[in-house]
């Protein structure tokens, strides 16, 4: 069982949430905290052995702790996904197939792509695959999203190399529930064209960023990033194939730390306690 | 203030110290644990503000863990260190940069070495460098450095890059104290001239490992390694050329955790509480 | 066009062979050339444009280079690859996403495996799977492999993930065609669980190696390799599942390059232009 | 002898060369060469045996390549460097090792420093240090340097660390000549304090960046990068000690690679010829 603790900061947290559980006859198998002092912010990930009254714990722990503070005990177990695409495929294909053999930690609710391309590879994967064209009418093409949204249980919608911009508004409707794959070691080369960009730049290295969507463009809350070599021999076109190698990766790398309940979201950063 | 606590496992520990350093008004600054289940140990190292009267700390904590538990209150804030080397001066001359700018964790007693080309450098940053040849009469050679090393007082003894095999007998005097920088991702190619094996093999990535040193040769338990790539174009020597990099950060890592109380000892394996 | 040349090496052959190109008024595009002081070889690979003769100009490099030199131009533009599984989904799945949309440089002609869990996958990218089981007579399972491969044109036979020894009779029919991921870093940790021998070591990194596969098990010349770190709290389950995300990759990695004509092996050793 | 070659790029120009030296009985070692289509243009770099007479040798092959042609036979084979510093000794120290013990590639002339503490490890390794104040008066400070500057033979003036802006005008005296460590990854957190923004945005990996100083801030032509890993346990100070090492390690290669004659530059890129 998994237990998910963030809290303002006080002397004798951990003795008194590690106490109750020994009360509880609960076993804490793994520990997991952090304090931002900055922010005066406490975050902890506990898994403990057993399963008690899920309701009971959670409202003694929230008793104990100081107000405010955000208990989650078992938190949905099986997280539900909403994934959009636009039309590359190599995000997308490895998360149908971590979903395919259970191993994404989140069960894919469906897809919805602004192109028609990649309906194939979901049909493959018995997935229900969504058309929305997002050339003119973006307003419209929200609305048409948020519609098939609602159809669907979800808790991440996760956007697998969407490339268009969605509005300040939608994005609001989902607070740190949209997770994005942007193709560059962010903040370097936020906005269009990363490869195009760091190309021109000479950069030695290619990065992907897994974040957080808030309103502004490519600033939300960074969740994961990793780099790979690139040198002079590199056109952009060699960086944009290399890249999709980082892309699914850190992609993949996030949301295997989001699904697991290992990713706290404090201001603009994450705690990801591994 | 740093307590480092090694004990067999047990429930509620955790909330056992914590409330201890609660009831003391000790504010946990940062705390890391492990609980290695096969061997049922448990590993702590905290972080606390202020200075309480360690003595009797060390003496409360006691009481309330396990018997048979280590605890450290405090542990050597500056350790002492005495290096010894053969030829190759770049783990040597980084060791000395680190403990001249005062940033290594530790102050080098001296450095000992069985050839006389490193004396230059060692006098250079005032660091007594003594010359033990280690040709043909080991034991003797051993019997002179351990009156070198007994005339200093001393927490650990870095071989760096040191190119001769101690007898078992002389590393059983300092159980846990003795650490080694391999020129090689280890198992692999343990033993003598591990980049002319790398070569002959043909491997893709050339490795370094730093590890404790005990009876067996190059089986100690392992506390940091690092890779870095080569390819068809490298020669033996190459390989060697590249590895000095390499040896140079993972020995400058491991002794950074060492000197920290970041490294606990268990069986044949490092706990390394970052 | 892509051309690749092996032989002796000798003064001059640089000039004679970009002589011969200019004459052909055929552009170098991108030239990568290795030589082996050791064993005396050389090793090139062209990228020009233009497509001209290509017979006439395979004759016309023969003429000019040492005796026994390998010339090959335009060496079969579409690799055909069979691929062998047991159980594990992670590489299979990686490959047949690849081969689905076009990039993995080779089209995979069927799939054997031992177990039957990885027909589904294959049943959903409509490639044919045939299960052979491995358990008593491997002799048997062996000409019926051979069996299923004589009816397929193929390049090369990928061991993705294949968890049996295949009978040197069986390897030395495909020289220098068979490749395999081998789970660890090589030569670290030959032969089986490498994952529970790196967890007894308590090693700080994982490997995996994709190499040819030669009679001698695990010992074949190495095309990649790559590691992740590991730490104290990894379980060997934890090693399993953090190495297969480096397995999935490395022999991604391995793949592109062979298919794509910029491997050669040099007795023990690949050289790999890239 | 090494050979280094810069020219636009026209058909058969590998021909050409290759024939040339093949008449000179000169037998090729390495040869690595760059096309960028782009800008056209030609990188060469060749490793040859035996030393013939080097003015005729760059007079023949000026007379067979396109004009404009740069061609360099023997470049400088010891490079001559002075070093400007602040504060921090850790590139400092490193490049005082590696010059001491003749691996640096090049040979420090002298030491310029905007303080005085780092005079002390330059007088431990013979090496001329001149203190010059940087606080208000940029500009007598600037030709105070410029002073120093001309009494020494100079390849290379290396930053090393220096956390000063040097004028428009200073820098345009030493084309291609100026090389800086920045302790970012760049662009990323360009300009000062790049640790406190890496901070304060949260990322994921910390990066350094050696380059060429042109006229403007941090834009200059990209030599080497590298990244480590940080997390959300990292304060602003944290990242500055992390990034001390990788600063280290990336300058320490871009030197390599600069001294030895690896790098080109083509407008605002680097080709780096390893």
């Amino acid at each position: 069982m998994i237990i998910v603790i963030q809290c303002t900061d006080q002397v004798g947290l951990v003795a008194k949430i590690s106490g109750l559980l020994a009360n509880e006859n609960l076993n804490i198998v793994s520990m997991h905290e952090h304090v931002d002092k900055g922010e005066n912010m406490f975050f902890m990930r506990l898994e403990v052995t057993d399963q008690p009254d899920d309701v009971s714990l959670e409202q003694k722990l929230q008793q104990l702790l100081p107000k405010g503070a955000i208990v989650r005990v078992n938190p949905s177990p099986e997280k539900k996904a909403i994934v959009m695409v636009t039309k590359e495929y190599h995000c997308l294909a490895d998360i149908l197939v971590r979903n395919h053999f259970k191993t994404l930690g989140a069960s894919v609710q469906c897809v919805i792509g602004n192109y028609t391309n990649l309906a194939d590879i979901c049909r493959r994967f018995d997935i229900p695959f969504y058309h929305v064209p997002f050339e003119n009418f973006k307003e419209e093409a929200e609305s048409s999203i948020l519609g098939i949204i609602s159809r669907y249980e979800h808790d991440y919608i996760v956007l697998a190399k969407f490339m268009r911009v969605l509005s300040p508004g939608f994005v609001s409707r989902f607070p740190n529930q949209v997770i994005n794959i942007h193709h560059s070691f962010l903040p370097a080369f936020a906005g269009a064209n990363p490869y195009r960009q760091a190309y021109e730049r000479g950069v030695k290295l290619i990065g992907a960023t897994a974040h957080f969507v808030t309103d502004e463009l490519d600033e939300g809350p960074i969740i994961a990033q990793q780099i790979i070599s690139a040198d002079h021999s590199f056109t952009a076109s060699d960086m944009v194939k290399a890249g999709k190698e980082i892309e699914t990766a850190v992609l993949a790398k996030a949301l295997r730390m989001v699904f697991d309940d290992r990713v706290f979201i404090c201001k603009n950063k994450t705690v990801v306690l591994e």
